[in-house]
């Protein structure tokens, strides 16, 4: 039957298209005559997390071009409340057109150049893909590293700068395969005086934990769209301090990618003023996405969201504490405010109770490379940290691991 | 008054946040409290184009995770849309997290590395782009270069191919700054007889101009989402040929980059089979919208779309030359069918025939780069050549530059 279906509807387009050059000898997919089948769930892994309706819709407007007036207003929108995130006056604060790892690759690729060292502080696969990214680029690489769950301890972090004076410092702020969150303390001090600069991964941490970037002086930061900012993925958030730019002017060769050369990406975004060249065509659904996410940020407050997430989080040590279970990251003030890392119990199949909850309806994760097998990973970020929903999850996954303990 | 309100809000959050390490300094953004302002525009210009409602109303679908089974699913029917749709049997072929330029760079990025060479069809600013994208990569770059409006001749590119024995060879199939489609026959014999690959852009051509990846033996081609597909920008489709692949594989240094690693990313797409390693995450609502916009091709059939384009192609040099308009190129087997570039005829300031269709809420574009001033350039792409449609925009273009001519 199906068979048949393809030959009539091979036939039918072999004589619709005689008068073309070339014809098409590959049927349509069947699967694309059905609807899409997109259960909603609850998404409390380590992101994407789950969308506010006001959200989600802002895609379905109509889209603007890249250039219009009303567009380039949503683009300083948007730069706006990226400022106001990541509490920095920074001229140069936008939106790569790419998901988070795409913000750690135009971070690198920018202030970086073949042959200079990148000091990487290692708290789990974060630091590795940093450094992996590194020897890709033709850098140095020089890394520090912990056991999984522990912090870089920043005298480590001194030590190596001094003997390897690297141009770049990376360390990543909220490690999601871990569930800790590094100090940044210091962090920029030691950075400049060896010459370098202080590059800082937020994508996990960005308003689910405190970070002032200019109060603590970084020089760039990064982060994304589908964690604590609950939009959908698709860009990453950047801003590079005065002294970044001034590095990425003074470079001997061209950066070597186009897509994220920070100079023509941040022109187009308006941070040179209002004459911006053309550049690449933004992804307009996703800006207005990452507007809507910012507005409700801005209507809640940035620092009453992060006090969200600790209070929260205090809560939920208390919950899981009651329960028997014990968190991975022994010190609490390590651990990350809005990603939670809780030890597998001994004798409990951590896939069984994984796959339970979502029969539910529900995700929650294992680990994440090292991790995996040994935690559990439960994201409470943006609207998911919310108490009642919040306790109400965590107390669905404890009811799964009890009875799967008991098997 | 605002001031009063930015001062309120500011002490408001040092009392809130007094509990907090850090603290906020910058207020709210006003302009966050306010709702976007989203104008419906009929996008007649080079892309994006006029998004369908049902493209856009998958983009309000909650978010599902990247690796679950349902978008794994969808993921699977983009692949097989986009088979369909290059004409192509290729495994690795799948859509890259960026827009159409992260395509060429994911391409050139994957198929020559550091001090080999790239031989460069220049027709215009796409050739000239990958040209520049070459030097910065560390490639050796050669051009071949026509004036704008022309195709670059074959026996041109085979003069090069010879005496340079390139790596690679770029060629933009639909050049959207003057309006010309490259004749792509023989080419990939050139390519393969001096030991390199062939890669095609068909960013502005894909869908509205014949093309048949196999039956050419492309090595690999890309595209974005936003011009015959009328998606939103965000995505470029790409494949790799078996010996695109082959090549990759036997690289001598790794890819320098980790986001566009073409061996990555189709893992991660299901192009090696169902054990799929995480890569990144993948820009959930974009892939729903690709699948939408592949289904409605599906539906349509690839060749009646393509010849909807060509029909309504040769309506348009009708209509626009019963008006005394001229078109840029002058054969009309070298125009592009789904986007248009008219002379803007003398004593016509071409501004003010934008700005009087943007005040009607139609798009239509003036050149890019070098053709700035000289022409117009109307997108009919997907939906905006259905013959009523594209007619009635056509008319009131002219009736603007008639307008204009007796000013």
């Amino acid at each position: 039957m199906i068979a048949r279906r393809l030959i009539s509807l091979s036939l039918q387009s072999r004589v619709l298209t005689s008068s073309l050059r070339v014809m098409s000898s590959i049927p349509p997919p069947e699967c694309l005559f059905k609807e899409m089948n997109i259960p909603n769930r609850q998404l409390f892994g380590p992101g994407p997390s789950t969308m506010p309706q006001v959200i989600g819709a802002s895609q379905a407007q109509p889209l603007l071009g890249h250039l219009h007036p009303e567009f380039v207003e949503i683009m300083s929108q948007c730069r706006l409340g990226l400022q106001y995130v990541f509490k920095t006056r920074n001229a140069y604060t936008f939106a790569v057109s790419g998901t988070g790892h795409a913000g750690m690759e135009a971070a690198i690729l920018n202030l970086a150049e073949r042959g200079e060292t990148i000091l990487v502080a290692k708290a789990g696969i974060w630091g590795q893909r940093a450094a992996d990214l590194g020897r890709r680029l033709g850098l140095k690489v020089e890394v520090v590293e912990v056991a999984d769950g522990e912090i870089v301890p920043v005298r480590a972090l001194e030590e190596a700068a001094t003997r390897v004076k690297p141009a770049l410092i990376f360390v990543c702020h909220g490690e999601s395969s871990t569930g800790i969150v590094q100090p940044l303390e210091g962090l920029s001090k030691i950075a400049h005086d060896n010459g370098g600069l202080l590059l800082v991964d937020t994508v996990a941490s960005l308003g689910g934990a405190p970070f002032d970037m200019d109060q603590l002086n970084v020089d760039c930061v990064y982060s994304a769209t589908q964690k604590v900012l609950n939009g959908p993925p698709g860009l990453a958030p950047i801003s590079f301090s005065d002294r970044a730019i001034q590095k990425i002017k003074n470079r001997k060769e061209r950066v070597a990618s186009f897509y994220f050369d920070a100079l023509e990406l941040g022109n187009y975004w308006g941070c040179d003023g209002e004459m911006r060249r053309y550049h690449h065509t933004a992804p307009i659904s996703s800006v207005y996405a990452l507007r809507e996410a910012l507005a409700i940020i801005a209507k809640k407050g940035i620092d009453n969201l992060i006090q969200q997430h600790v209070d929260n989080a205090t809560a939920m040590y208390n919950q899981l504490g009651e329960a028997g279970l014990s968190m991975f990251v022994n010190k609490k003030e390590d651990r990350l405010p809005c990603l939670h890392t809780i030890k597998v119990p001994e004798g409990v199949d951590w896939k069984a109770v994984q796959s339970s909850l979502f029969g539910q309806g529900i995700e929650v994760a294992g680990g994440l490379g090292a991790t995996t097998g040994k935690i559990f990973r439960i994201g409470t970020f943006g609207q998911n940290s919310e108490p009642v929903k919040a306790k109400e999850v965590v107390n669905k996954f404890i009811q799964v691991v009890k009875e799967q303990s008991k098997l």
